[in-house]
């Protein structure tokens, strides 16, 4: 047993009560009662960092919530590798479906079961213990930054502008992070491109109040009837955005790219069968890998108005409201994207109703490249400890703040994520299985092995 | 003064006390939680008939709400006039853009403010009063029956099978019933027409759980999505239904009668400017007025999916769903129609989601004669009252259970309703104009007058 095997062994039990204790703060960013528990849970980070060896750590204040910066310099003229994660969680509706308590994390099966158990307390977690045990053995060959921030699953707002504060002291080589998944829990894999997104809400306001719709129905646009007209002809036939200018930048990917993208394992039929669907459903003349990879998309991610109580309550409602979001692609800009569709809306509500459209959050699409010293580090570190060469992926997610890093700071970030599709990370249920939690520690202290800058 | 109005004028503080006292009761039918408020709001109405004058009145059991039943018999050879009513109120979402407590009645601008003020609880107690005025002063010359129902606004499913039960007990010559409205508070209606209703909630189900919208988007066929598909392709781009057959037994009116409805008083401007919208929206081909009174409609009454919380939450759901509601006309059948909405939105669900498809209520569209005794003797008291003769009219709203009177007792329904647009019943900030109440009260008092049978 290598050493970093036995140091997980005999601490397993602290590493995962440390880890707990992290998940059991709902840290929510979207939801402004949790504005507390976001203090709350970057003060834990900053005690984690000082804990696991660092030099120096604090709390960052932001025109949001703080970001945690804390930092081992060994010596300046070594490599600088900086660790970005988030200590945000998504809220936890709708909190029926879960079968355990979302912030009270339980062991089962093998796997732990919380939101943020993955996504991305689980996963940042792994980075301070992997720096633990690198410190107390004194293998800590680089310097070593970690920025922790809490407004991830907002969409970053601050952390552009406090990297610009920070510039200064956020000099280093890569920027590590691990809030992306794997291919399967034995089949490492990197991930090399991400979507990008804009989130908007829109508000479509008929008559001035709830009105009887046996009295006005008929004769009174009904705003919920009107809001799935905008929404059903946002799509056409083909699974194509009808929003005129949508695709313009989309950089196409050429059939050779396709083709490898392609050769990565994937079956279809345990696809379906995962998520109980008969078929598929996408954009026409690519495939499902494509689809989520490298093609642009736009999905309602809720929708509401009107009556949704028991029974039959006989209401045409004033207002109807929905939840739109876009997955982008390179070199799509979600600014421009987001401009357009906001622009589109307003253009096809009929003169029946008012619209309203709020662009909630967005961020740019990214792609790394395979051939810079921190994927060849990392692509050897999983070979150590899996035994197999690395896949490199494209994931339909997106971390809109990764390419701001390379803009503001002009470094490149390193995705070495350890989820898994089925850990339900955004859903009820959330889970991150014990295996991936120790293996994704063991993977990033072979990482800082490995890594030269 | 007439008797009735000086009458009227020396008890109007106790008829208010006692109208709020039955107010206060939250007797909301279709939230199972005030199961408890039906009995007591039952209890109050049997007191109440009682305390007016009635021999004998009770709460009668149903599979459902109970009935409350009453009656006082003077001759059974004079003519009997059964009055229909409800003690169940719609519920009060949205609650936040009430004014005042819903189940705390106030009065200000010379209206009462609460729920059930007009529909029915206000409009239902004008008969009480009514009937308290002329057996206290030896003036009744007709047979009095009361059934106060507890389920109207959820399609009075228990009511049928009452009306079977307690046939015999129910012989008699008219129903009277005040649950619609007037044209204005100084141009007196008699509604002759009402629509029918069907009412329906799908649910559509894509995934098994609710998915990252990154990583699945674009390739999963997302339920909201599939949802506004469905709901936009019901209607077309003419506003006429798409459900195959849906028009088939429509009874078309001749241009003489669509004539003689678009006589009645009516401002397109004023319409639209009390709901504030810029433009009305509805059936090619029809007027406002022939659209809510005698063409069918398709509205969804509420719909909700996914994340509807503060931000943005990246989801693609596991369901979706929508409560659609659609009025009829004569002689279209309501369970019908039910039927084929539901085989329709079942065959045009794609594969890749589920559907669920609920009928929740209905009822039949109704026509009334205008040269049957009642409505003479409602046209007499209303000129007595407001000097002026009664504009028969059709209202867009349904009162499900009057077709169903007909067809089990074989007695007509006489609706002499004193409710305004403004009122905004099923709505926030529902109202009831105190001279309505009491124009209600001496109305219902001049019809007993009129009524010979």
């Amino acid at each position: 047993m290598s050493d970093i095997k036995k140091y997980i062994e005999e601490n397993k039990d602290r590493f995962l009560n440390e880890l707990f204790d992290l998940i059991r703060i709902p840290s929510i960013s979207s939801i402004s009662d949790h504005k507390e528990d976001m203090i709350r849970a970057a003060e834990y980070w900053k005690e984690t960092i000082l804990a696991a060896g660092a030099d120096f750590a604090e709390v960052s204040p932001t025109k949001g919530n703080p970001v945690v910066y804390g930092e081992k310099i060994i010596d300046p003229s070594l490599p600088t590798v900086i660790v970005y994660a988030h200590y945000d969680v998504m809220p936890v509706d709708p909190i029926d479906l879960w079968k355990t308590q979302p912030f009270e994390p339980v062991i089962k099966d093998g796997k732990i079961w919380a939101r943020g158990a993955d996504d991305d307390k689980g996963q940042g977690f792994m980075h301070a213990k992997a720096f633990e045990y690198l410190v107390k053995t004194n293998q800590l060959k680089c310097n070593v930054k970690f920025m922790i921030e809490g407004e991830e699953e907002i969409g970053s707002p601050s952390m552009g502008e406090w990297c610009e504060q920070n510039k200064e002291r956020l000099k280093g080589d890569v920027i590590l992070v691990s809030d992306t998944g794997m291919i399967a829990a034995d089949v490492p894999s990197i991930t090399v491109g991400l979507r990008g997104l804009t989130y908007l809400q829109l508000e479509v306001t008929g008559p001035n109040r709830d009105l009887h719709s046996g009295l006005f129905g008929g004769a009174v646009a009904n705003p919920i009837n009107i809001l799935s007209d905008m929404i059903s002809s946002l799509i056409d036939k083909d699974g194509r955005i009808t929003v005129p200018g949508f695709y313009d930048d989309v950089l196409e990917s050429t059939p050779e790219e396709r083709d490898a993208l392609n050769k990565a394992p994937f079956s279809v039929e345990e696809y379906k069968t995962a998520i109980d669907v008969k078929a598929l459903h996408g954009e026409k003349g690519y495939t499902t890998i494509e689809r989520t990879g490298i093609r642009p998309t736009l999905d309602v991610c809720g929708i509401w108005g009107g009556y949704a109580g028991e029974g039959a309550k006989t209401v045409l409602p004033s207002k109807a409201y929905a939840k739109i979001s876009s997955r982008l692609v390179p070199h799509q800009n979600n600014e421009k994207i987001a401009e357009l569709l906001k622009a589109h809306l307003e253009s096809i509500a009929p003169e029946y109703v008012k619209v309203k459209v709020d662009i909630l959050h967005g961020g740019q699409a990214f792609v790394t490249p395979i051939d810079f010293p921190a994927y060849k580090a990392a692509e050897k570190a999983l070979q150590d400890v899996f035994g197999k060469t690395a896949i490199p992926t494209r994931s339909g997610g997106s971390i809109p703040i990764i390419a701001t890093f390379e803009e503001i700071l002009g470094i490149k970030s390193l995705l070495l994520g350890f989820g898994l599709e089925s850990d339900a990370i955004h859903s009820p249920n959330e889970n991150y299985p014990l295996e991936n939690f120790y293996n994704g520690i063991e993977s990033i202290v072979k990482f800082y092995e490995h890594y030269k800058g």
